[in-house]
C-alpha cells in the first residue's frame, strides 16, 4: 500500500507546476501587450520576463525533482 | 489496492495539466489583442508568445511524463 | 476495491479538462474583443488563437487519454 | 464498496464540466461587450464564439461521457 | 458504507454547478456593462448571452443528472 | 458510518452555493458600475441582472435541494 | 465515528459561505468605485447593491443553516 | 478516532474566513482607489465600504462560530 | 491516531491564512497604484487600506487561533 | 500511522504560503505600474508595499511556524 | 505506510510554490507592461519587482525545506 501512497505524494508535488503553468501564462500575456505597444523596448521586456520565467519554472521544477525523488528512492 | 492508489497518483500528475490550459488561455488571449492592436507586429509577439507557451506546456509535459512513468513502472 | 480506486483516478484525469475548459474560454473572449476592435485583422487573430486553442485543447486530450488508457486496460 | 468508489469518480469525472462553465462564461461575457462596441461585426465575432464555446464545451462532454461509462459498465 | 460514497459522488457531481455559477455571474456581470454603454444594441446583447447561459446551464445540468442517476439508481 | 459519509455529500452538494455566491457578487459589481455610468438605463440592466442573478442562483438551489434529500431520505 | 465525519460534512456545508464572502467583496469594490464616480447614484447603486448581497449572503445562509441541522439531528 | 475527525471538520469551518479574506482584500482595494479618485467622497464610500465588510466578514464568523461548538461541544 | 487527524486540522485550520494572505495582497497592490495616483490623498487612502487589512488579518487570526487550540489541548 | 498524518498536517500548514505567494505576487505586480508611472513617489510606493508584503507574508510564517511546532514537538 | 502518508505531506508540502509560480507570474507580467510604459524606469521598476519576486520566492522555498526535511529524516 506503500507504493500507492507514495505515488499520490508524487502525483501531488508535480502538480505544483500548474501553479508554473497559470503563471507563466499570465506573464507572457501581458509581455505580449507590452512588445505590441512598444516594440523598439522588446530588448528590455524580454530581460524582465525571463527573469519571472525562470523563477515561476524553478517552482515546477521543485515539484518534479521530489516526485522524482519519491518515486525512485522512497519505495526501495 | 496498489494499482488504485497508483491510478489516483497518476491522475493527479497528469491533472498538471490544468495549469498549462489556463495559463496557455490567457497569453493567447492576450497576443490575440496584441495582434489586433499592433497587426505589423505579429513576428515579434509570436516570438514571445512561443517563448511562454513552450514554457507553460513544459509543466503539462512534466505532469505527463510522470503519469506515463507511474501507470506502467510503477504497478510492476 | 482496486477498480473504484481506479474509477477516482480516471476522474481525476479527466478533471485536467476543467484547466482547458477555462483557458479556452479566456482565450476566446478576448479573441472576440480583439475582433471587433479590428475586423480586418480577423485572419491573423484567429491564427494566433487557433495556436493556443491545440495547446490548450491538447492538455485535456492528456487527460482524456489517461483516464480512458486506466478505464480500459488498469483493472484487468 | 466499489460502486461507491466508482460514483465518487463518476463525480469527479462530471465535475470538468464546471471549467467548461466558467471558461464559456468568461468567453460570453466579452462577446456581448464587443457586440455591444461593433454591433455591426456580430456575425465574425458570433463565429469566434462558437469556435470557442465548442471546444470548451467538448471538455465538459468529456468528462460526461467518462462519467456515464463509469457508472454503465465499470460497477458490472 | 457504499450508501454514503455514492452520496460524496453525487455531492460531488452537483458541485458542477459552481461553475457554471461563476460562469454566468461573469457573462451577466458584462452583459449589463454592455446595456448600459448601447442601451439600444440589448437586443442583440441578450441573445449572445442567452447563448452562453444556456451552454453554461447545460454543464450544471449534466451535474445535477448524473447526480440524480446515483442517488435513485446506484443505490439499489 | 453511512450516516457520516452521507453527511459530507451533502455539506459537498450544498457547497456548490459557492460558485452561485461569487458568480452573483461579480454580476452585482458591474451592475452598480453600469448603474453609475447610465443611471437613466437602470431598468434594462435590472432586467438582465436578474436574469442572470435567477440562474446562479438556480445553481445554488440543485446543491441545496440534493443536499436536503441526500439528509432526510438517504439515511433511512 | 459517524460524529466525526458528520463534523467534517458540517464544515464543508458552512465553508460556502467562503464564495458568499469573496462575492460580496467583489460586489462591494465596484459599489465603492461606482459612488466614487456617481456620488449622486448612491441609492440607485445601493438598491442594486442590496439585491446582490442578500442573494450572495442566501447562500451562506444554506450552507449555515445545512450545517446546524447536521451538528444538532443528525448525530442523534 | 472521533476527536480528531471533528478537529479536520472544525478546521474546515474555519477555513471559511479565507473567502472573507479575500473579498474584504478586494473591496478594500477598490475603495481605496475610490478614495483616491474623489478624495472628498471618502463618506460615503467608507459606508458602502462597511456594509460588504461587515456581511463578508459575517461568513468568517459564521464558520468561526460553528468551528468552537464543535471543539467545545461535539467531543463530549 | 487521534493525534494525527488533530494536525491535519490544526493545518486546515491555519490554512485560512490564505485568503488573508491573497486579500491583503490585493488590497495592498490597489493602495499603491491609488498613492501614486494622488499623493496628497496618502493619509486617507492608508486609513481605509489600514480598516480592510485588520479585517483581513483577524480571518488569518482566527485560523491560527484555531490551530494552536487543537494542537496544545484537543490531544489531551 | 500517526507519524505520517502529522506530516500531512505539518505540509497543509505549509502550504499557507501560497495565499502569500499570490497576494505578494499582486501586491508588487500593481507597485511597479505605479513605480513606472509616478517614479518621484517611489518613496511612498515602497512604504504601503512594505506594510502589506510585511502583513501577507506573515501568513506564510504563522502556516510556516505550525508546520514547524508539529514536526518536531508532535510525534514525540 | 507511513511512509506513503509522509510523501503525501511532503507533496502537499512542496505544492507551496504553486503560489509563489502564481504570483511571481502576475508580477512579472506587470514589470513587463510597467517597462514598455517607461523604459528608462527600468532599474527602479525591477527593484522593487526583485523585492516582491524574493519574498514570495521565499513562500516556495519554505514548502521545498519542510518538504525535504519530511523525506529526509521523518521516515527513520
Amino acid at each position: 500500500m506503500d507504493m500507492g501512497l507514495i505515488a499520490i505524494g508524487a502525483g501531488l508535488a508535480v502538480f505544483t507546476g500548474m501553479g508554473a503553468g497559470i503563471g507563466m501564462g499570465i506573464a507572457t500575456s501581458k509581455a505580449c501587450e507590452a512588445v505590441a505597444r512598444q516594440p523598439e523596448a522588446t530588448g528590455k521586456i524580454n530581460q524582465v520576463l525571463l527573469i519571472g520565467l525562470a523563477l515561476a519554472e524553478s517552482t515546477a521544477i521543485y515539484g518534479f525533482v521530489i516526485s522524482i525523488i519519491m518515486i525512485f528512492t522512497m519505495g526501495k
